[in-house]
C-alpha cells in the first residue's frame, strides 16, 4: 500500500513538472512551483527527487519511453521487415519532431537533459537502436535484407537518421533544403538489401 | 592594377580576420580591431565589407572553399568510385573535425556562420553535394554503383553523414557512442551497391 501511493506520488510530480515545463518552460520552472501546484511540500518533492534535474530526467525517460514503446509495437507486428522498420524510422521522426520541435517549452527541456543528463539520451538511443536491429534480424533472417552484422547495420541505419531523429537537427533542418523522410528511408532500407552476386570489386 | 590591389586588400582583411578569429574569437573581434593590425582605417575596410557578418561569411566562405577544392581533388582522381568516395567522405570529415572542433575559437565563428548566414552553409552543403553526385555518377555508369537517381542518391548519403560533417555534430558525438567514420562509410557505400536482381519483395 505504501509503495503503491508512493509510486502515485512521483508519478503525479512527473505529470505535474510535465506539465509546467510545457506551459511555462523548463527554465522557470521551480521545485517550489511544482510543489505548490501538488498541494505539497518542497521537502517531499526532494524525498522522491533529489534535484530539478532529476525531475527532468524522470520527464524525458517518460516522453522518450513512450517512443521506445511505440517502436517496439511497430518492430514486432506482422508484414515483412522492410515495411515495418520503414514505419518504425517514420514513426520515431514524427513522434520526436511533435514532442521537441512543435512544442518549443519542451524543446528547451530535451536540450537540458541533453547537455546534462546525455546518459538518459545514450540510454533512448541504444533502446531504439536495438529495437531497429531486432527487425533487421528478422529481414536478414528471411533473405529480405543482407546484414552480417546486425548490431553495426543498426547502429548505421539511427546514425543515418540524424536530420530527422535528433531533436536539435530536427529543428535546425526543418525549412533547409534536404531528402523528405521517406526518401531517406529508402535509402537506409537500399543500404541493407542483398547485395548483386555477381559484381566483382573494381580496383 | 587597381583591381588587384583591392582583390589582394580584400584578401588581407580576411587573412587578418581569420588571425583574429582563431586567436581572440569570434564575437570578441572588432572591425576596429582587424583595421588596427591591418594599419588601415575601420572606414576603409567598409569599403570592402559592409559588416561584420559580411567578413565572417567572407572567412567562411574560404574555408569552405579549401573543403570543397580537396572533395573536388579528390573526386576527379583515379581509380574505382567506390575508393574515391570513400576518401572523400572521411576527408570532408577530418577537415571539418579539424577547422570547426579543434579550434574551438573558430567553431565559434562557425556557430554565428550557421545562425546569421545559412545561405553559404547551404552554399556549401550543395557543392560538396554535388562532388558526391559526380562520383556517384560515375560509379552509375560503371556498374560499380546502382544509382537510378544520383542527385537524390548524393543528398541522401551527405544527410547520412551528418553526425560527421555537421560541425555541431562532430563536437557533440565526438565522445559519444556510434560508429566509427569507416564503418559509417561503409554503410553509405553498400546503400550504392547494385541490387540482387532475384530477390522478390516479401510481402
Amino acid at each position: 500500500m505504501t509503495l503503491i501511493s508512493e509510486h502515485d506520488t512521483r508519478e503525479r510530480i512527473l505529470v505535474e513538472a510535465e506539465r509546467l515545463f510545457r506551459e511555462i518552460g523548463y527554465r522557470k520552472t521551480t521545485v517550489a512551483d511544482i510543489a505548490k501546484m501538488l498541494r505539497m511540500s518542497p521537502a517531499n518533492i526532494y524525498r522522491f527527487f533529489d534535484s530539478k534535474k532529476a525531475i527532468n530526467e524522470g520527464v524525458a525517460r517518460a516522453l522518450m519511453g513512450e517512443v521506445e514503446e511505440t517502436a517496439h509495437a511497430i518492430a514486432t507486428g506482422a508484414g515483412p521487415a522492410a515495411e515495418r522498420l520503414r514505419e518504425l524510422l517514420i514513426s520515431v521522426h514524427r513522434m520526436n519532431s511533435e514532442r521537441y520541435v512543435g512544442d518549443s517549452k519542451l524543446h528547451e527541456m530535451v536540450e537540458v537533459a541533453m547537455e546534462e543528463s546525455w546518459d538518459v539520451c545514450v540510454a533512448h538511443i541504444d533502446r531504439i537502436t536495438a529495437t531497429i536491429g531486432e527487425v533487421i534480424a528478422e529481414g536478414a533472417a528471411t533473405g529480405e535484407f543482407e546484414a552480417p552484422d546486425v548490431p553495426m547495420a543498426a547502429m548505421c541505419a539511427c546514425t543515418a537518421m540524424m536530420r530527422f531523429f535528433h531533436p536539435q537537427m530536427i529543428a535546425q533542418c526543418a525549412t533547409k533544403p534536404g531528402p523528405s523522410i521517406d526518401q531517406m528511408v529508402d535509402f537506409v532500407i537500399a543500404g541493407l538489401a542483398p547485395r548483386g552476386k555477381s559484381v566483382s570489386k573494381a580496383g
